[in-house]
């Protein structure tokens, strides 16, 4: 199966039935300006050309092969179609068309019984429905052309198209980027096995991440689990835990959702990481995107001043690393270069005591060539850049504070936080900084955490998944 | 004793103590660009003029009377400086000179001591040391003008001032505003109890927000937060809650940090709110500032896509929110209105499904008229502002979707992503147009949450203070 689903996910050739230029989202822009290599075709009952592509009345008119089919039409007209594909020799239609089982009618849900009937007669898979399908970079396949053009480590199977989106948005200024992500809805046909085995054995995908409402096959879901954790780092969202939530899903995938602590158990027992938020998804997928393993808990802090480096250490214990006091090494080299205040300075170190006698960097290169320290967090707080800016005053010249280099291969996090910007803010030098600062440390592979809770998170969350694998390779 | 803390808080004159150019902070300029309408002097034994000020060698040089002394000497210097104050008749001084009784060193605790020492003999108080001391946007006092010149509600009293100072760059554009703002370090003389006492009695503070380490006299401290948490709602950070925390309270402002369990349940049973982090406590004065009383937990939610409007239903309930399904009567609303999707519509409101017969907006006030629904969550999420903007889409017609006025006096919050730009998407258009929503949600007295986690969190808070003071109202 995952052989043939990677063929699948290979077409030399796509149509876009019932394509729109006015449609959001508007497939035929996106898979242009993703640049795909491929036979673009696409159909239309209505307009004879579409962005300047001539279209077809129906797929069977294409004079080339088809192998892949995005389906934009109205839910009724898509038993045909299932026929018409078949009759076209095409191997895979993603049904972005929605109004399936989902709406909770009977009728509905007959109809999508329906269209898998006939697609299984026609030798067809469906992607879908109800769905945005598949978002490939290397091939130049996706649904928005907002999305990076570039590919990186991250995989994501996720039975919601929106949330994805809404992760693919946030995570792309922060550096982050995908092998394949595949919006696959109502899982009529290939499912949330099927993609999870399938990302599992791609070379391609380092991190898998995978947002679920509900399983069909319970044991073999739990199968693939196991197996994708065991491989690879692969992070859950469970959408429908609560009530709502749960009530919501139906609506929404015509899933059954399934309690909160089930999930949570299963999750957690086959060795994968469970987020509650695709904030806290694309802060784990940072993690282990950007860094090395993550070996032990104890953590370096320099950056901020005062109050914030008190709540820095207590929002790192909270969150389960350690805050050590300063080695009495660093004290020692502190008192050598003549550092007067070497027996004050602590951990986290507080940078408006410091007086411009050494910077943040100084201090975190000394914790990354000390051993004692397994990572290091950087907070590049609010305080340094302000509305009323320092002339002259660049990213480089704020980033050599820290040095971005040197740091042994000890992981180093950011705290970068985001403002939400009014007009106002928006408009002062400094916001155009802080882009420029966040700018840097992505191309410095240096991940960014808009808080120090989600960075010691994360950070906890990393090296507790290094030590589980580690003992996994003992046992073995 | 508040009454004449209230004078002291009112100076006719202040005198900078070594004021420069060259320092950070800057009050010079801040006390200028905030509009100081009194008398301000300066000293400072080398430089002639600072800022274009003339300055004296010493304040009993000064022609006029002196109130305030902003003191940004060294500390070996302090000692004979209160001295001098007192043969000027200073009434205040605020001590920004640190290196105090924090530096953990025997010696400087003696400085520290000989300092209170002779500020006592002169009848002089003391703000601080180690601390920026007050801002007071109604007077134009204040240590930075990137601060707002405008006033509001919330005043707050700080052993740390680096926190207020993040919280107000935080904080100021997304509306939230301040009466007075006090960072008051050491406490040597002037101490927590004085402040906390001072903003539950001060007219223009409608809402206290509290850092504080370590406390002097426990029985008064409790005494006072109690009181304060009677009166207005009371919002408190501890630092220094774990281990580390405590070892870095103690070096930076030489307090005895308490275990957080005690912290915690004091805090509650005073019946103030405890906050874990500086943007925690942001959102929830941000909730007391902009809404009115929260009176029940059902809430209606709006605006984003199938998955993210599941995980909000969850994240709703993981808060103690109640996301109830969606009235009959709404239902009916829709039938009679012709909306073919009436039966599927439920609460989240999947926006992908609506297909464009009716806006967030829409269903947000037919809930707002409900009498079902308490409160309403509005998500304007990423994926309606992406990188390749609709032309001619202004922030209008966005928030023509949701309507800002016409909600009934139920409380409206907004969940508006931060999306940390790099410099690619700072260009983006869509950056300007989301500066132009904050703005006018702001303008509007709509709160923005840069997650629905943070929302929801806010509002159960909220709630839950109303709760319990509606209950103390009944037992009276």
């Amino acid at each position: 199966m995952p052989d043939s689903l990677d063929k699948l996910l290979h077409p030399r050739s796509i149509a876009i039935v019932g394509a729109s230029a006015h449609s959001r989202p508007d497939f035929v822009t996106a898979l242009q300006n993703l640049g795909f290599k491929g036979n673009l075709y696409l159909t239309n009952i209505k307009e004879p050309e579409v962005h300047g592509i001539k279209t077809y009345l129906n797929i069977n008119d294409i004079p080339g092969p088809v192998d892949y089919v995005i389906s934009a039409i109205p839910a009724r007209a898509v038993p045909e179609l299932m026929d018409d594909c078949a009759r076209k020799g095409v191997k895979v239609a993603h049904l972005y068309t929605g109004r399936f089982g989902e709406t909770g009618r009977a009728q509905d849900a007959a109809l999508e019984q329906e269209v898998l009937r006939r697609a299984k007669q026609g030798g067809l898979r469906i992607i879908g429905p109800n769905c945005m399908g598949l978002y490939y970079p290397k091939l130049g396949i996706g649904w928005s052309d907002d999305f990076p053009t570039d590919s990186g480590p991250v995989g994501m199977a996720s039975q919601s198209s929106y949330a994805p989106h809404d992760l693919l948005l946030l995570a792309t200024p922060r550096g982050l980027r995908f092998s394949k992500v595949i919006g696959f809805g109502n899982a009529l046909d290939l499912n949330e096995c099927d993609f999870l085995e399938y990302l599992t054995d791609d070379p391609d995908t380092k991190i898998i991440l995978f947002y679920i409402e509900g399983v069909k096959d319970g044991p073999r879901f739990l199968r693939a689990l196991r197996r994708a954790a065991d491989r690879k780092p692969t992070i859950v969202i469970k959408g429908g835990k609560g009530e709502a939530g749960a009530r919501a899903a139906a609506s929404h995938t015509a899933s059954l959702a399934g309690s909160i602590q089930t999930w949570h158990a299963l999750v957690t027992q086959a060795g994968a990481i469970f987020a509650e938020s695709i904030e806290e998804m694309m802060d784990y997928a940072l993690t282990f995107s950007f860094l090395e393993p993550i070996t032990g808990l104890n953590v370096g802090i320099a950056g901020s001043g005062g109050g914030p480096s008190v709540l820095a250490a207590d929002q790192c214990e909270a969150a389960g690393l350690k805050v050590i006091p300063l080695p009495n090494a660093i004290r020692e080299e502190l008192k050598r270069k003549d550092i007067s205040i070497w027996d004050w300075v602590s951990n986290p170190v507080d940078m408006s005591i410091t007086g411009g006698m050494f910077s943040a960097g100084d201090l975190l290169h000394m914790m990354a060539k000390d051993n004692h320290f397994d990572l290091l967090i950087a907070i590049m707080g609010e305080m340094h850049y302000q509305k009323h800016m320092m002339p002259g005053f660049t990213a480089d010249a704020f980033l050599s504070r820290f040095g971005l280099t040197g740091y042994e291969g000890k992981p180093l996090l950011t705290v970068v936080p985001d403002k939400g910007y009014d007009q106002e803010w928006f408009q002062a030098p400094s916001a155009s900084l802080m882009a420029d600062i966040r700018t840097k440390l992505v191309a410095a592979r240096i991940p960014i955490y808009p808080t120090m809770e989600r960075a010691a998170r994360a950070a906890h969350v990393a090296h507790d998944y290094y030590q589980r694998n580690k003992r996994k390779e003992r046992r073995r």
